[in-house]
């Protein structure tokens, strides 16, 4: 295998240019999704009515979408932002929060994808759901491993053309050619609540400034997420004090810890 | 008066088979409750969507309505979801937040009431408040004594054949008979937002595992917040570094302190 | 130029009868603008249902109306719930946060100013557009100065007969012909999201407790804020760890510390 990307300069160029990110989100994960990328040094932007999306979408940089607590008036919002994204060519990233667990989801992810998600970013069974894979997934918990992801994701990128990103144990995005793995984070991250969420909006981000590499530059986000998750866990006494940690150490995260600290693998198969 | 009750083994329970429970909340509560759930050991889910909530409520293992920033879609889906509830027999809490303040609060809480709640929690003035008494509180904060809502709560309690529990300086929880008392807690905590509907949360987690004890299921999430809040009061220097150790120790929080180290009572009268 | 007022009594008036403070606010600033009214000793009270603003807002203190998230029923709630706090004399404060970026808000904030605000409150580049003067602002963070602002918040205040408070590099405060400003905070706050809708918050507060002198009890929030920030600043190792430490120190400050700790200068220009 050839040796893992360097992903130094994705972080360095969003540092130098905050990536005005417009995130159309859960309510659960506005303000950790808005603390994640301030933190990161990225700009968030939280807006939804459809009186305004249209006139928004152009101004940003990056859209991010999660249907985590969607509702109609919401859907419609995300509708019309990701059709103005895709004609303004503002990339944007889908996080299909609980897919399997109703129809509802499912049809409104299926009208989504239609306007081309440069990254879909989402567990293992959301994935699974996704590539129209029966799964046993329940709520927001994933109850597939990354592995059983694995191939889902890569028939999944093909299919839409896009970057698939796979959270879980082990981390894996691909576009369907090539596959990166990104080793690392704390055990006490699915006990904090919207992590995946604010994940999603700083792939986001990171897409702003990805340069036609959207696969690395997705990789460069889910790199942040394992170190900053690996050096909260050491001061975290729990999952309350995790949190703020974790905020911290996304601060204090510098581009050289992407190429000097991360494990990050080019993959063949799992 | 006989012993109280042993309630280490609901905590167990849950432990050991993470109830999903589905929040209808307030805005302002979503993130916090979702946290407390996950530090407990249960498995949160948030949406509302008037198109999915009848699918979604036979898929979980509790309810929780809380209808702290309620607007007329939100009331639409707690009044479908809990029908649902109860068709199923999915245990669900209310939580009635400020129900004394305006007449449309007091028309749903009267409408949600007819879907029959296992458990009722709120302040003095919220129980009060439904049990048809008038008094003299404002906002979300009780301006009625614990102790002035315990007739309150025991005639509630039989009209109703709930649980009701009552926060406060004291904390009671009846079914109409039998009533418990829990002491603990930290009087930082009236000054930390939303620990009142993350209780009420947590107190529908706990009736996924009541096994026909609602009782003795609601007083051990009464338990668990009174333990954990006793030992993030140590720690705390105010109420911003309350939250997180607060989540902390309930994370750290082990079935077996239920038994060892609560302070429980069976009473007869205040 | 005569000395700085005293702003002390002003908080000593909000820890005796605390405000009831109504907000309409964002959905990432829920959770922070409660925690921090409470922190400081006022009472928060979050809701917006059309079916029930106008009953609430005359049993409220003040009220707080922050445009972040809003859509079009929270548009009417805040039309109607300003219409009747000025029918019934409850101040009012407005945070037009992004007005600048589409023509929505800027529709919206027009309306709203017709219900006479008793202060505006918002960062240099929404106070240039609610001026109606063109600038580069995009998103919720300024790219201009609190200088370019200060003549347009002279002009703004003389214009609405209201206070304009900046925050920013400088904080300004003026009714038009006095002119307050505030140092203190510290560079992790404008990492941190909703400090300033909090803000907004906590001047509606202050207005409970005016006594006909609402440029310095603006002044005494944003004094708060700066000497809280400060403080927190000093322990916090990056945003996470300086939310909790802010509303430590929010919780922490007393009355005294406004008038021996605060640097407040009444200035004639910049």
């Amino acid at each position: 295998m050839p040796p893992a990307p360097a992903l130094s300069h994705y972080f360095t160029a969003l540092r130098q240019h905050p990536p005005l990110t417009h995130c159309i989100t859960n309510y659960v994960a506005m303000n950790s999704s808005a603390n994640v990328l301030l933190a990161l040094g990225a700009s968030p932007a939280m807006l939804h009515a459809t009186e305004e999306v249209d006139e928004f979408v152009p101004l940003s940089d990056a859209l991010s979408i999660n249907i985590g607590t969607v509702s109609s008036p919401w859907a419609n919002a995300m509708l019309s932002a990701t059709r103005t994204a895709r004609a303004h060519n503002i990339p944007w990233v889908l996080d299909p929060v609980a897919v399997g667990a109703t129809t509802y989801r499912q049809r409104l992810c299926a009208d989504l994808l239609k306007h081309q998600p440069r990254v879909i970013r989402g567990n293992a069974s959301e994935i699974l759901t996704l590539n129209g894979i029966a799964n046993p997934g329940r709520g927001v918990d994933s109850t597939a491993s990354a592995e059983d992801a694995y191939m889902a994701a890569c028939r999944l990128a093909r299919k839409q053309r896009c970057i698939v990103g796979v959270s879980g144990d082990i981390d894996l995005m691909t576009d369907g050619d090539s596959t990166l793995r990104v080793t690392g984070g704390h055990t006490l991250m699915p006990r904090v609540t919207t992590l995946g969420c604010a994940l999603s909006a700083s792939v986001a981000a990171f897409m702003a400034v990805a340069d036609e590499q959207p696969l690395e530059a997705t990789a460069a986000a889910f790199g942040c997420f394992a170190l900053a998750g690996a050096r909260a866990g050491v001061k975290a006494e729990g999952p309350g004090s995790f949190m703020p940690a974790f905020l911290d150490a996304l601060y204090q995260l510098t581009p050289q810890d992407l190429d000097q600290h991360l494990s990050l693998e080019l993959i063949d198969a799992l």
